[in-house]
């Protein structure tokens, strides 16, 4: 079918933008009896999605010990090791209970808990499960790999000063009980799902949750010791760029479980079209961080490519189901325009984040969410709807991780000595270099 | 079934060789109507198979990287990142109409184009699309990851003396036009298609179309400096060794998808067949490029090993659905050998290739296009018919490669100043070396 | 459904550790007829399964080149490229003939062998092979890609002394013949298997193999120079901890695939419940680790959590069909504890262990093994048949290779000068630096 330009934008748009056949395509699977090809299709899809989610905890590795400094490599990747195993431990003792507390078509309010570890229902492993979607315990693994990305996102921007015991005790508490209890407000049938609130994959429940209790971590630790001269920036340069960029290639790629495995089936149109959404954003989101960096900084910044691109995955991450191809573009456009501003501007107030961790998941998981008011296809998605969850879990996340900071600071102390932090704090805490590349005996 | 060891090869040879239990297979699918259990799993086999390819794009980062020199690290990356970045957003705008103008039965001729954009057809996200095989967005997903790949095997040629500014350039009018115009005579119904040529996942259309564009720009680049000195060749040591070994895992893995996903459907028969020869004439390449090195250089040379893998893979990628394991093997390992003779030849006319891309895509892409008409079990396939594939589109690339590149050396110029060079290109373009590992604040 | 912690615990009890509802769900499985669309969701589960034990090759070369010194690490990456590929072309060639002689219902015994290279069976590529879980091309390359993994165990501990020949002697022998044949005794429907030994997924026939292997090497070889001294233990620090961080990631990623794979279907309930135990097990053997080692060495140790990560991983891989998730954390806590334990002794012993595989493959094998005969919900499965497996398979394994390696140091020789160990074996065997990273021409 050929057709003129103006012609295809008009097609692009009836079809895409209005979503007729998307919606079309999914009825057409609701109404089908679920088979048992259809079923293991539907879990095989879910069980890879989880273990691309998994791979994003490397992904998360990489970037942090590749932006952080080389005498700081060992410890950025002992929280980054420790951190997603925390997150699933807890999440199988009482994180999972507190986020899924009761079934589709119930009301948990603003709390609801389940009981402490797992309690597969009778039909839990079979067809009758999710309406033949996934199992119980695909349920359960998925999600727990979701939980533990919120602590990381924290991981980055406190690094390098941070206490390691002060950390570790700040994401058992956060992924396992403020996560939990802010994501079954959404996912989990809570009041903001019953409002209409539509955050697809996260860019609030994860992203911009994580990005709030950072900021408050950053507010409490106060920037690294010589960060911050006379009003001047001094750069601490990463240890390593290509440990950075397979980070985020491997977040990128993770991303496609992420929002991809966030359909809660393999349906193929759905599944195929957030796909499509989630790449053009992540370009768009890396060409506009080259771009603002070039007119801020002069220069073709690497650094804010590759935050571009997470920025970009992180905008769309509400509505990657909603929106259509050529708004994702937009919207991952602004993403990284917006990253780049708010590195500067965080620098401005003196706001010390080692890897621009606030920037890319506070400030783009607020847009995301706000653009899903702006572009997406189901007209019941509004603006103040979307601004209201944006507020509502920000403001409970900052609170309940700036509570817990405090409460850390005021007791077993929450910063590393002045020696440590100039000396590095491999030497100090872990005895290892994270590097040792001689060739003498 | 106990076989003696001749009962046993003629019974592989009956099996295999003329591929009947294969072809039976296919049938049989194809007979059966598709259900929504089958277009599930076989779209799930497509996205993921997406997914791979995608991760070769680090994959050949970590190569370019890896055996880049470390003052040009940040340089390379850069280029590598923006790669699939422009590729999936060029092809967004105009590379997928290009290369799929029409539809299966139709003729494209040498030319077609069906409007700016995707024009999603009304079918596009149910069954009735690619007879149940994956969604419209599916299929524009796994073509746009093909699509960069092609201008990412320049990348590795001419890089550490490249202006950023001229490659990103060739980048988008390659990648934009070039590239889906040459895919389309075969995937796109067009002329080479209509006379039996077989290309089945790109050989030649990706492989050896991005190898010959490779040599133009070597050839309008001219070598590095220092790099044949008095008709010696000057070694340059690449920076990290494991990111080059990261790298080259990643490509072998992501060929799963290349050549798995090329079966365009999750057919069992079919894609375990292909990843059976795609797998076995990699480990046959690096046996190959490790004993054609060890005559040639006299020492276990990794790096031969390592283009010896890629050698196979890229050998075996015009037949891997044709061709049986046995032969499979011997394409692979003739691939290994040719790589490692044909960097030599390429340092004695001193056309200067920094990571042997020329050697690995276009040689080996030439030989694995060859080899379909020497060893298919397909009788249609000759060798006359590949030559002509081969060589029409290989003498396309080159010339509109070399087209751009002087277009861009007689315009804003192609290679940076000799000072730049010498510093390296990290410090002046982008201000950040790739690695600072020092333990000193 | 709100339950009480009591309750919760019971009815956790009753569904997981009796394991009712996993089995029904089996059943029902099994009574359905396998439709297309249930063999292609099989067979690409099992095709993913396959390409994820392939990256547990990167896993391995990361680890290894990580925890190695800088002055080695092309010659650890030499060996762990080549290992695969032996591997997998060993296997090709009789290895899979050795390891699957008979059918399902025979009785191969301790020996039996289908013939050179491949013998495809009639419904080799069609629903009727293996009941429609995978094709014939499916089922081998699965079982290749396991094969390698036993050798590249050895090659971890006896890394920076042993010669190259030697090594890839030692591997083309007992991927070739040792493993497949003690494998055969359980997969292959052997003696072992008779008698009702359970080994999911390799506990015993993959990895305390190859632990036994290790050991055997280790003793031949020797320590370091240098590495005990006056009854001390000297450290040699790894070349780059990020690269061991990425290659333990990537293994517990490719362990979805080892484990997930060996259901041998995409059994929805299977398979999500063995990604539940193997991933609380990972976990918890980096908790056991880091605890034991934060006792043993009074730091917080990457390293132990590392191996713990690892440890866990091997002790649930031969019950992680059988183990219910609880038992699953106890099984992985005590492995990660057990192999921080057996680093110590073996080092008192002067048993030189590069990275530590003899600790977590063989250490933590013998315990899986023994594990199920603790905690299968299966009342079949006891300690002393699990205990004759791993003492069986251990001691043929160990004997073997001690055999292999004598009759290498009394031929060839099997250890490098003392000048080359001491300079490194990148200058002398292959000519370059694992890393370049000078910023001067």
């Amino acid at each position: 079918m050929q057709l003129t330009f103006t012609q295809n934008l008009a097609f692009v748009s009836e079809a895409i933008f209005n979503g007729t056949v998307l919606l079309d395509a999914n009825q057409a699977i609701q109404q089908e009896a679920i088979s048992l090809g259809l079923f293991t299709a539907n879990n095989v899809w879910m069980m890879l999605a989880t273990a691309l989610v998994f791979i994003m905890h490397l992904g998360f590795a990489g970037v942090e010990a590749g932006f952080g400094q080389a005498k700081n490599t060992v410890n950025i990747l002992f929280k980054n090791t420790l951190t997603p195993i925390i997150g699933i431990l807890t999440y199988f003792v009482v994180g999972f209970n507190l986020m899924y507390p009761g079934f589709e078509g119930g009301d948990t309010g603003i709390f609801g808990f389940a009981g402490f570890f797992l309690s597969l229902p009778e039909n839990g492993t079979t067809i009758e499960y999710a309406s033949g979607k996934y199992t119980y315990w695909t349920d359960f693994l998925f999600q727990a790999m979701f939980a533990a990305t919120s602590a990381t996102i924290v991981s980055g921007a406190v690094a390098e000063r941070i206490k390691l015991s002060a950390y570790l005790i700040f994401t058992l508490i956060f992924v396992g009980i403020v996560y939990p209890i802010i994501g079954s407000w959404k996912w989990g049938y809570g009041w903001l799902d019953m409002r209409g609130f539509h955050d697809f994959a996260g860019s609030t429940l994860v992203h911009s949750v994580g990005g709030w209790a950072a900021l408050a971590g950053v507010m409490v630790l106060g920037p690294r010791i010589g960060k911050y001269i006379n009003g001047k920036v001094v750069d601490k340069p990463g240890s390593s760029v290509p440990l950075a960029v397979i980070g985020v290639f491997l977040l990128w790629l993770g991303w496609f479980g992420f929002n991809g495995g966030s359909v809660l089936s393999a349906d193929p149109a759905v599944t195929s079209f957030v796909l499509v959404t989630t790449t053009l954003a992540a370009c768009a989101g890396g060409i506009g961080g080259m771009i603002a960096a070039l007119f801020m900084f002069k220069r073709l910044d690497l650094g804010m490519v590759l935050n571009g691109i997470l920025a970009g995955l992180v905008g769309i991450t509400a509505g990657a189901d909603v929106i259509g191809p050529g708004y994702a573009i937009l919207v991952g456009f602004i993403a990284g325009i917006l990253v780049v501003f708010s590195v500067v501007l965080l620098d401005k107030l003196k706001l010390d984040d080692v890897v621009g961790a606030i920037s890319v998941h506070l400030t783009c998981g607020v847009w995301g969410t706000l653009a899903v008011g702006l572009f997406s296809i189901n007209p019941d998605h509004t603006l103040g709807t979307q601004f209201l969850g944006a507020a509502a879990c920000g403001l409970t996340s900052f609170i309940c991780a700036m509570a817990i900071f405090l409460g850390l600071k005021y007791t077993i102390g929450i910063r590393v000595s002045a020696q440590h932090e100039k000396d590095g704090m491999d030497s100090h805490e872990h005895g290892i270099r994270g590097y040792t590349i001689t060739y003498d005996d």
